[in-house]
């Protein structure tokens, strides 16, 4: 297990610390492509593979015929610091507290910040529906019996390999169990690898839909520290692990929620030799893979593993319709356990819904229309980043999303976010408290953001009374960029 | 909680018993309705209830203008008896073996008498079709966010709490949760009143997949004794809840699966009163409900619970396709328990898939189809009944179902039906083995038949060479009835 990072990498680090460090400042021009090269040593591909990843990490942008640029203040404010964690596995509660959270965030006249949730005009919605239709008609014998003895549907999965293709490798057609939903895959990966009362490694701060399926399985969580940039540390997981006791590790390695970080291949690569070199099978959620910021389609953990190790699992909800209900589990050697799992837990996939998304895919619609999602879901994180950075408090630490729709803050230490809770919701306003991504209660001056929708003025103007609520100055809005 | 018979139940006993013990042999004329009336001073109605219940249990049949005849030979003979269960809860573990069976039973060649599926031509397949096409058309918005956040459908809700109606009492709106298949609910149901190690108890025969669900949720099986015809022994619940330690119960009082008994009213009314004393939830299935051979829907045991301590688990999988994916259930003061285990466990239903159940059962084409279904299925069984009787050696017990499509069947002692079944499935032939249906590995000379297919030739004479393998003698063929 090698920690060398690759060359890009590291001339990628150096100029992010001169940024950082103040070396280069905002709005300062970068020594050009062929400067570096030469200067370095280096490959142009190299340079232009580094730059391009100081982008997707929102440090510089790219001006035409000018070369890159750092990027103006709201995109330098401090990020949030990776924590230290309980070193003792413990149960998970949250359940209770989340369920309010959530469905006061739902309620009409809130302004929709606390579910990860993306606006209905961001969605192919008419397209889904024009081939719901066209598939009833063309597939007549769909919803026959024999198609619930072998419920994954061949083209599906045929389209998933294809996929697959741009995930590093591409996966056996064998591998595959298709769901009612992401969420039901990690359910079942959980359930075909732990037994109630087992410990499993997770992020912290973690997705808190995680936290719940540990907590009604019966499974105690052990918090792994997290890089806001690059996700889940290896050498706390290594350390973690070197006892033995850990039955899973649970994961999102593309766009974590909440901090939207992206682990760098050299740390995957890591990560997988050292679970399947321990036995601990890992469960990775790549939903948000497809939401990159960078350049190309961030690989999988999956990519990396060669032992059968790692179950990876996704859906379509944050990019065509959360209301399919179809996702997905590459399973690797568990893949009975998982099948067996889906049989008993709820039978199999309605094969209409399934041929619905297996035509949307074949289409090629996806690609161009997931091209437009991740220029909306950038544009609509830089500007929500921008805002709360006008916003709220001065000594607010603002996370740098990598993939996806939401967005982590960290306030001022006295600030507790669960406490503020009530009065936001009296005010229309709802966020999702930190507390709720960790078991031991860490992160109470944290909260996470849904940036799902377009940037309105009236989710500006629900940011700027937020940052109210929080003790910020009135800073002057600026809307409408979403 | 009284155990007296209502009255139209004593003289169906009385006459039952002459039936049995051969006072009243096949094709015999019973006195009729008046002459009943008369001498036993009971109302017409309650003696014509009487008859119906007899007619129900397959003992008699009605003719056109001549009275109520003892049916013939093949439905009287001997049924299994109910057997006495472990005192303690075990752990279960049948499912590798049970995948076994099923995966074997669904190869191509193979007889379909292993999972208990319909025949797609018994199957509104078209009309469904039909209504997705129409339906995704029709309703151009169901696939937005906002019906995830929202799944339940209020349209399928009000046609579920409309077919409520026919449960014995309308239940509320607010008590329902759609759920991916009533295999679902139950899990859900499960989740939201246990913790693993809890103790769960279930017929004696039980349904497999009940008995898996326990196995993964890693809970405890206690087996309670079940009558035949009348399903789970109160009594033997009774005692064995006596000293608490039951965290739930779980059964199918109307068409229960295997033996397709169907719990007196009275039963009913004693379980849920002793359930409810004793906190005990109980989560019934009734998929079968609706598929009744006797008069008038069967009651639930939730519609005689008044304390809100009954889940009603059910779908459409045994009528319209098991290829939806819809169920749901009525959770009573478990719903927002069961609600939270159904976000954290696959987040919501297909809202467009819940559309076109929902017009399905309003446009009242489900009554007219239910009508010829039952009328089918009690052919199908029936003639299933005959074959075996015809070709299984002569000792053999035969069940008499109450209602659904499945058959379970006693050999001689000394029949291994576990053993037996690789020689069956060399030969082409499929069955579920006794001993899949209880924790304990009780009914090795038992098993179980799919009677959701017209009774072929082909069907017919696979029964006959599995009476061959069994030891039967070679009947006469008679085939096409069904």
């Amino acid at each position: 297990m090698s920690v060398e990072p690759l060359r890009y990498e590291k001339l990628a680090g150096e100029l992010a610390t001169m940024i950082s460090g103040g070396v280069l400042a905002q709005g300062d021009r970068l020594p050009s492509v062929r400067q570096l090269a030469q200067e370095r040593r280096l490959s142009v591909s190299t340079v232009v593979q580094a730059l391009r990843q100081l982008e997707g990490r929102g440090l510089v942008e790219a001006r035409p015929q000018s070369g890159y640029f750092v990027r103006p203040a709201a995109t330098v404010r401090s990020e949030p610091q990776a924590r230290s964690t309980p070193d003792a596995p413990m149960p998970v509660d949250i359940s209770e507290r989340l369920v309010h959270v959530l469905q006061a965030g739902a309620q009409p006249g809130v302004a929709p910040l606390s579910a990860a949730l993306p606006a209905n005009e961001l969605l192919p919605i008419a397209a889904l529906h024009r081939l719901y239709s066209g598939v009833a008609r063309r597939h007549p014998q769909l919803l026959e019996t024999g198609s619930h003895v072998h419920m994954d549907l061949p083209p599906l999965v045929r389209q998933l390999v294809r996929r697959s293709l741009s995930w590093g490798a591409p996966l056996p057609a064998e591998e595959f169990v298709i769901t009612n939903s992401c969420t039901e895959a990690l359910n079942l990966c959980l359930r075909a690898v732990t037994r109630p009362g087992d410990t499993v490694a997770v992020e912290s701060p973690a997705y808190y839909l995680m936290l719940q399926l540990l907590e009604t399985l019966g499974l105690k969580a052990l918090e792994i520290p997290c890089d806001p940039r690059t996700g889940m540390s290896i050498e706390a997981l290594e350390l973690a692990t070197r006892n033995g006791g850990v039955a899973a590790c649970l994961l999102v390695a593309n766009g974590s929620n909440p901090l939207g970080s992206l682990m760098p291949d050299d740390k995957k690569r890591r990560l997988a030799a050292l679970t399947a070199s321990r036995g601990i099978p890992v469960i990775e959620d790549d939903i948000y893979g497809d939401l990159y910021f960078g350049d190309s389609r961030p690989w999988p953990v999956k990519a990396f593993d060669s032992a059968g190790n790692v179950m990876l699992c996704a859906s379509f909800s944050k990019c065509l319709s959360p209301s399919l209900r179809i996702g997905f589990v590459a399973a690797g050697r568990h893949r009975a356990a998982v099948a067996l799992q889906k049989t008993i837990t709820s039978g199999g996939t309605n094969p209409l819904t399934q041929m619905v998304l297996a035509e949307y895919l074949e289409s090629g619609a996806i690609d161009r229309h997931l091209r437009h999602l991740r220029r909306t879901y950038r544009n609509q994180v830089d500007a929500m980043r921008a805002a709360v950075s006008r916003y709220f408090p001065a000594s607010t630490r603002i996370a740098q999303p990598q993939a996806g729709y939401v967005l982590w803050i960290e306030l001022p230490e006295h600030i507790d976010t669960t406490q503020m809770h009530a009065r936001a919701l009296r005010e229309g306003l709802s966020y999702v408290p930190g507390e709720l991504f960790s078991p031991s209660g860490m992160y109470r001056n944290c909260l996470r953001l849904n940036c799902g929708n377009p940037h309105t003025p009236e989710i500006d103007d629900a940011i700027r009374r937020l940052g109210r609520i929080f003790g910020g100055g009135e800073g002057t809005p600026q809307a409408g960029r979403g």
